[in-house]
Parts: structure tokens; C-alpha cells; sequence
């Protein structure tokens, strides 16, 4: 594939800029890629492993000649970033994002960008539970979704553009309204992740519990909540505090739902708790289906040794 | 190995019934495997891909000299069985279950077992969310923990036998109390599958946010989810009724704790929201560490197609 972009700035070298790095060098698809970090440490790391063509010192020293700069820092940082950049950026350049929530990106970032700029916010669905420079790798995007959420009247040319070095990167691309994104994400991966973190939280409290046995005895459930509830602590709290009102909507119906199966379990309701266990089953049968997962035994992991490694 | 005990009866030919016999076919630690189930179906099956040397009718038939009994119902179903077959339980006979729930399940099966009969309650951590007679294979249990709740007065013996028969199955065998395994199990297992099934179940009921999203979306946290809440109906719904005073005490702890988020979210309350979500990162790398997980990137999964095989 010939090179989608001729210089490519990463800002914030994080799992998702990282692996970026990785799927663009794989595919050919960045003539340079330049990246650069808030945290000396981080660019240093980044230097040593060679994870771009360039590293700098300034988001404004990046973003110099780049006919794309994607912004991949916590969502409550990237404001700033955009005030940074916004005096340097070249005419024509395509601006975006990997944030997790849009609706509040566009409030932060759009003002301080130049006419002429093109900004189109993005999200890639993909994540592990490690963080930092050297956590990415160029397979997680693959078969992924990343969904688009350009605002009107944003230039056809550039959301194509866009869109082809997703692909690719190997990913899926949708484009959607950013309202509805953030909605649709409340419920796919907001709300599991805060019930996930409080349910670990629960568990840590529990002194009859001691820690070993939970940890021992995870297999039976907890262990999936707490993978979740291990993402980058700083992401998740901007994200809570940014996409606050779909978050609050979808616990409110949350709760509502627990309690009347707490109910059921109170009142010794067998026929409700039957009823609503076999409606949930239903879903999952689709997302196998539709290739976001595995029903292979043991959830498709590899036998895990006595030492964590995967056999 | 040579056979631990001369003829096992599986009474219930699910998930782990069919995983016990490919187990101790596979070290050669049952002289023969006698099986049977309530619904005739399920014993057709059996039958037709040899899960068993023999599949009978009824428990009182599949019991009869068998040295070792094994109870693999539903838990709401366990006393009726034990009524059924006690009159027939050979002298010095071992009976155990696999129950996710251990008190109950002494208090049903208990009073109707004859004396010189051992009553060793069981509860391997293992499970898939498939469920029926095909489900079964023999890794299920390597590296996974067995729990017995021996009640007081147990013969020794007769309990290291057992030991040595899950040990042969692969599995880490733990002694506890009947009572600490239900509030154990709560933690890491019962509340969290609750919480799952009710997540799912929002996500089902959001009109605005049609099911085909969802499905698409979920590997953003939402599909780890759907498969505990893609669990068996019937065996989780006894759970939960006959564990009822665990469940709701941990329910309780998790409701005040999630309202607490939800309010730090509601102020803008940053701090609070960071310091939880560094909290629970904590843990997580327990379980890693104990062996229980991997940290691989994609969660230890294969990438998986677009038809859903695993590549």
C-alpha cells in the first residue's frame, strides 16, 4: 500500500498512539511518523525502542508539517493540546482524535482549530489492560471498529482519507453522530467499566474475603471484571466526568433493573430470574455470530501455567 | 494412574459431568463411568458419542454399586435426587455434587443420605458458557480450583480419595467451610454474574440503541458481559435463590459503593473517581500473578473472523 499520509504526529505515546505506530509501519502507510509525549520518561522509552521515525519535545514541534495529527491523550487533556497546536498547524492538515467519548471532544478541540484545518474525531475500539509506550503492537486493530464522527459539513475527501489509513491499520470503519456514539458507548463500555471497577472495589473492602481467595477463586466470574477494571485509571475518570450525562441515564436504568432482580432473589421469584437469564442469552448468540468473539472453551484463552505465562 | 474408585455414577450429563468423564477417561481414574440424566434426549446423546461406559435411565439404577456418586443437577434440584437414591446407595459409598452453592445443599441432601454413606460436598471453579452433554472436554478442570466443604466428622479417608480424584482431573483441590465458600462465592462469582445478566438486559431493553449496535460494539468492555450472562438460566437461577442471604448482603456493599461513583461522577468529583479506579488496577495484577489470568494482549484471545471461528 503507498503511503496514505506524508507525516504522521502522534500526541501522547500511549497503547493506542503506540500501536498506531506499529499497524501505519506495518502497512506502509505514513511517509514519517513523528510522536511526542508530555513525560521526558515516555519520550525517552519512545527513543529507545524506536516506535516512531522522530520523537520531540512539544505537541507544537510535532504537529510541524503534518498532514495528520492525531491526538491521543486523555480526553480531559486534549483542550489544552488543541490550543497548543492550533497556531502551527498546516493549512489543509486533517485533525483527530482516539478518544472515547466525542460529543465532549468536539466542545474542547473544535474552537481553538483554524479554518481550513479538517477535524474529524475518532475512536477506536480496541484496548488492552497494559498502558505506556510500550504496551502497543500492530494486530490491535484488526477486525476492531473504529467509528468516525465528523460534524457537518466536514470535507468528504478528508473523512475518506481518514478512513483509508483505519482500514489500513485493519480496522472496521463507521461513521456516526456524535451524540448517538456517546450513547451507544455508555452502554457498550462505559457503565460495564464503572460497574466492573466498583465490583473489584467491593471485593478489595471485604475483610471475612481475604484478598488470596479472591484472587485464588477468580475464575468464577470476577476475573473478566477485574481485567476491565485494570484500564488506565486517568483515562476512565476523564471519561466518566466527560460523557457524565449517558453515563448517569444508562446507571439509572442499571439500578432500576438490579433491584428488581434483587427483589426476585428477596421474594424467592425463580420464574422472573429464569425468564430474564434466558433473554440475556439471546445477545450473546449474536456477538458470536456477528465475529466480536469466541464460544470456544475457556473463553478462547490459552491454559494459563502457575506462572501466568500462556501456554 | 490406576482408578481411584471402581465405578462412578454421573447423575446429570451437563457441562461438567460430560468434562468429568473425558477427565477420568484421560488419566484412567474410574474402573467404569455409569451416567444417566432426567431428560431422555440428553441420555440419546450420551449415548451416541460414548460419553459413558453405560447410560441408564434413572439415578436409583446408575448408582447402584457405585463407589463414588456424583450429584451434577441444578442445585434446586439436588434434595429430590437424593430422596431417589438413597435407598439404593451401596454401603461406604462417597457422594459428592458439584453445586455452586454448598450450604443448601448439604441442608436438602444431608438428612436423606444413610449412615455409612460419606457426604463430601464439591464445587469445581470451571465452567464455559455452554452448557448439555456435548459441552464437555477433558482440560476443563487443569489448573483450576476445587473447593470441598467436608462437613465435621468427615472420614479422612474417604475425603484425600476424593481429593485424589479431582487431583487426577487436573484440578487444585481447597478444603473450607460450607458457610465462607457461600460468601466467597458471592464475591467472586454469584454478585458479579447478577450484575452481568442485569447489564446485558439494560442493553436489550435500549430501544435507541438498537441490538445489531450493541452486538458490533461490545468488545469495548460490554462482550466479556454476555458471556457470564450467557450462562445456563436454570442452574443460575437456583444459585441465587438457594445463596439469598450472601447474594443480598453483597449486592447491598455493591449498590452503596456504585452510588457513591455515581455521585462522584454527578459532582465532577475527579479525585475520588482516580483514586478508586487506581485501587482496583491493584488487584488485578494479583490475579495475574496467582496464575488465574493471563495479561496477554487481547485478553489471551485468538483474533477471531469474521464467521466467529477462532483463527
Amino acid at each position: 500500500m503507498s503511503a496514505v499520509y506524508t507525516r504522521v504526529a502522534l500526541i501522547g505515546l500511549g497503547l493506542i498512539a503506540g500501536s498506531m505506530a506499529h499497524a501505519m509501519r506495518r502497512a506502509g502507510l505514513a511517509g514519517e511518523i513523528v510522536g511526542t509525549a508530555r513525560s521526558a520518561e515516555t519520550r525517552e522509552i519512545a527513543r529507545q525502542i524506536g516506535l516512531c521515525d522522530r520523537i520531540v519535545d512539544t505537541a507544537a514541534e510535532a504537529v510541524e508539517g503534518a498532514d495528520l495529527v492525531v491526538l491521543c491523550v486523555p480526553v480531559g487533556a486534549m483542550g489544552a493540546v488543541a490550543a497548543e497546536i492550533a497556531p502551527v498547524l498546516a493549512p489543509g492538515a486533517t485533525v483527530t482524535d482516539v478518544g472515547s467519548v466525542k460529543r465532549d471532544v468536539i466542545t474542547q478541540v473544535g474552537p481553538h482549530l483554524p479554518g481550513g484545518v479538517h477535524f474529524i474525531p475518532g475512536h477506536p475500539l480496541a484496548g488492552t489492560e497494559q498502558s505506556g509506550p510500550r504496551s502497543g503492537f500492530a494486530e490491535l486493530f484488526d477486525n476492531r471498529y473504529v467509528l468516525l464522527t465528523p460534524v457537518e459539513g466536514t470535507d468528504p475527501d478528508a473523512t475518506a482519507r481518514l478512513r483509508a489509513l483505519w482500514e489500513g491499520c485493519g480496522a472496521l470503519v463507521e461513521e456516526m453522530d456524535a451524540d448517538h456514539h456517546d450513547l451507544v458507548l455508555a452502554v457498550t463500555s462505559h457503565t460495564p467499566h464503572l460497574i466492573a471497577y466498583t465490583m473489584v472495589g467491593v471485593a478489595d473492602d471485604l475483610r471475612r474475603v481475604t484478598d488470596s481467595e479472591v484472587i485464588k477463586y477468580s475464575a468464577a466470574g470476577f476475573r473478566d471484571f477485574t481485567r476491565i477494571a485494570a484500564s488506565d485509571p486517568t483515562m476512565w475518570r476523564d471519561v466518566f466526568l466527560s460523557n457524565k450525562d449517558a453515563t448517569l441515564e444508562i446507571l439509572g436504568r442499571f439500578t432500576e433493573e438490579l433491584f428488581a432482580l434483587q427483589r426476585a432473589i428477596r421474594t424467592g421469584d425463580g420464574d422472573h430470574l429464569h425468564a430474564y437469564f434466558t433473554r440475556t442469552r439471546k445477545i450473546r448468540r449474536g456477538i458470536v455470530e456477528a465475529g466480536q468473539d469466541t464460544d470456544a472453551p475457556n473463553f478462547g484463552r490459552s491454559p494459563v501455567r502457575r506462572d501466568g505465562a500462556a501456554e
